[in-house]
């Protein structure tokens, strides 16, 4: 996988996704990342991803979408919903989650 | 400033910035880096501003917007402007902006 993300050209959807992890054990919570990125990439309609997290535990994922179908599915896969319920119970003090669409995209330098 | 941002009712605008650092001197980045968060918070139209970067150099940056018409003055903002040129020249080996309208949002857990 490359970053930033390669996009098409607009319009797609973007799913931004900034949250703050509680202190506390990594590695199960590394785990789930990891396996949720792989999963996203299984989904229809997934363009691609980008996420990063500092030291002081705050992070952003932004996943990239041809549609808000291919959202609302990938919201409601089996797997990403345990993961979601492990999040609000256990690994983020907070988090948003604005979905929103694309209407202009560029590359640089 | 809390993190991740407050943000009103949608619509509203993301502009979304994935970056990619090139390696090399952190400081003036850092200072120029606040400097721009400062700024932005000033701009008519700023809505609030959620960031984060990991020990790799990849980072994301999402600022809220009221409206198009505000991204658009805060792209063109003189001191921002200079800003931009040196994240061309210097400061980053890639990066991503993706300008999207925000249709839905939550907040957890």
């Amino acid at each position: 996988m490359t970053f930033p993300a390669k996009t098409p050209q607009p319009p797609y959807y973007a799913v931004i996704f900034p949250s703050q992890r509680n202190d506390g054990e990594d590695g199960a919570y590394s785990q789930m990342a990891d396996r949720m990125v792989e999963l996203a990439t299984e989904q229809p309609g997934f363009l691609g991803i980008d996420s990063a997290r500092g030291d002081d535990g705050f992070g952003i994922t932004v996943s990239y979408w041809q549609s808000l179908e291919a959202i609302s599915a990938w919201r409601q896969n089996g797997e990403h919903l345990e993961a979601q319920r492990l999040g609000r119970a256990d690994w983020y003090r907070a988090f948003s989650l604005h979905i929103a669409r694309v209407e202009r995209s560029y590359d640089g330098p």
